[in-house]
């Protein structure tokens, strides 16, 4: 039993994930498939990431992950398999897989059409290419199989906290999740922040102490804690902080007391 | 095989949905995972329950039903398992597991760590507590294994219909379904009645007769029937009774003719 | 194993989805479901039209697929299951399964009180008639098994492009699907044009070379292209070209240059 996981932006209400289900079963009849999300913002490569980096470290090893959020479909974009010490990714070379490009074991690009669906469309890579790929790969092919090695595949630029002069920390909003909690880019384990007691978040004119959890707040309170992933994020017990604040992706705040 | 069930309140859109999944397929790599759903409003224990009491009953004796509702978590709030004599129901002890509790044979409290993920998260306990007990319950584990016995799950207030003075029947709408449909807490079977077309439901004025079925009335007409879960309930052909009539979860009808 | 494909307008948020898939697994528990849409406009048949034949096609040989966009539920309306070379279709007759009717092998109309779930209510067809019945076929149970021959199961009408008198073609608009993409019923390739280069649509006014993909156009720039189920459409790069223009199903355009 193989685990074929999907992440793509197309929605559930026109049928095309439907398909790449349909054609990963036809030639794999062996695979289990796993929905993470198809709500994926439409063509936002960076929420993709997010959602892949939130939940595929959590999958046994060997799991493939088929991603497609892919606004160059069609155009000279590559398609790649990205083989870390533990999965394996499929999709498009455009930053997807950004956050597991540094644990690389090998990638490739996905030239082979021996390993197509044909006539490949020039909009539906994912059902084309992607699924028909990921099902070679349940069926016991190799990377080498799909297309010669790629050493360039796309990263993102991953914006890192900064240290300020005067010793506090320079954290950045990365993400916005869909209870508005605004999660930063900083995780406090990994600047010897151990005991979050100590620190203090300062944005908007606000000082807020890091709690335990959403529930420590009065309900409509703003608060600071560390979330599921380990980076400070903002909340509002049972409210939105983007919208209380206003705040979004690229926010800046600074933490003290680390 | 065992089936396990997951019902939350996070959506698709962020991955943690997809986080759950990994932990109880690496864990429990012979589970079968079914998606109820994940469209529960945010944090609203009633709604949740309502999913589950719609759909728990239908899966096969021996499912492991997970589901995540969960304002309180990272709280003093227990997690439990909670055995009937049909399935097993893993999840918080905050009433999302009420019209089960009557028929259980055993409930326990989460509290033993070797069943958990580690490091726990004070936010995510359906990765880090409720997604490994449930694998280790695929595997083989017991209930006791899990902590100890609770002899006081949380119970949620369940209203029931009264009998007037009068003789007729007080009913409540305790669910509006995405439809609009107005369901209420009354049974008519429960009440004696096999054959509805003699009672009249009275609201706002009209008196409704009990039809079949929805396309019983005229498009946009207004009309009371026996639901699928045997629950009298007001609705609109093709339209919402909820909007049309202005009432929600709480609003009183009678019903006459009983 | 054999695969059980759903697709409804039920949405998730309710439980009626899981109800089906209970009743499935609990008949059947070989059975391996696959979620196809639930977001099927509430019953709009034509919808559900579109995402069958936007799937199903790709499903492996002997694939039941189950689909519920029902408004006459509870009526005289027919339930059939409908074979075809590969695959089996079981719902509502209603046209829903409009695209497969030229290619049965069989139909049947579900009328045998044995292979339902009792009571069988009148609103909840999918739980007690459409699923039962596709783990009865699961479990090996043949069509005769579930009632007689139907040899007029409701066909929809399926608009064709027509050749004006200049030569050119005129098609219409059939679908919008979630990206605001206007899908046509003109297939190219059915008209002898496997070149598209040469080709141009014309649509308020505007004439649009047909492109390879979205990307061919600019952000925001209207194209034309032929789409991922090889039927030409309209399209704006990172926009909806249905908001866009104003268009919907049933909106006409003319093809020039073939």
């Amino acid at each position: 039993m193989t685990i074929v996981t999907l992440t793509t932006d197309f929605g559930v209400s026109d049928g095309y994930v439907g398909a790449m289900k349909g054609v990963i079963l036809g030639l794999a009849p062996s695979a289990t498939i796993v929905d993470i999300s198809h709500d994926v913002t439409r063509q936002d490569v960076r929420h993709g990431v997010r959602v892949l980096a939130a939940s595929t470290p959590f999958f046994p090893s060997g799991t493939i992950h088929v991603a497609v959020v892919d606004p160059g479909v069609g155009t000279s974009r590559r398609g790649i398999g990205l083989r870390t010490s533990c999965a394996t990714f499929v999709g498009p070379d455009n930053g997807l897989f950004t956050p597991f490009l540094q644990e690389r074991v090998a990638c490739v690009a996905l030239t082979n059409p021996a390993m197509h669906r044909h006539p490949v469309s020039n909009t539906f890579h994912g059902r084309d290419v992607f699924a028909p790929v990921a099902a070679h790969l349940v069926n016991g092919l190799s990377l080498a199989d799909l297309g010669p090695p790629v050493e360039d595949p796309i990263r993102l630029p991953e914006p890192q906290p900064e240290r300020l002069a005067d010793g506090r920390l320079r954290a950045e909003v990365v993400y916005v999740d869909r209870f508005g909690n605004l999660i930063t880019n900083l995780r406090p384990i990994e600047w010897g922040i151990d005991d979050t007691r100590g620190i203090r978040v300062v944005l908007r004119g606000a000082s807020l102490a890091v709690q335990r959890t959403y529930a420590d707040g009065a309900p409509g309170q703003l608060l600071a804690l560390v979330g599921s992933d380990g980076c400070l994020e903002i909340a509002v017990r049972e409210g939105s902080a983007a919208e209380r604040l206003g705040l979004g992706v690229g926010a800046r705040l600074i933490v003290q007391g680390v």
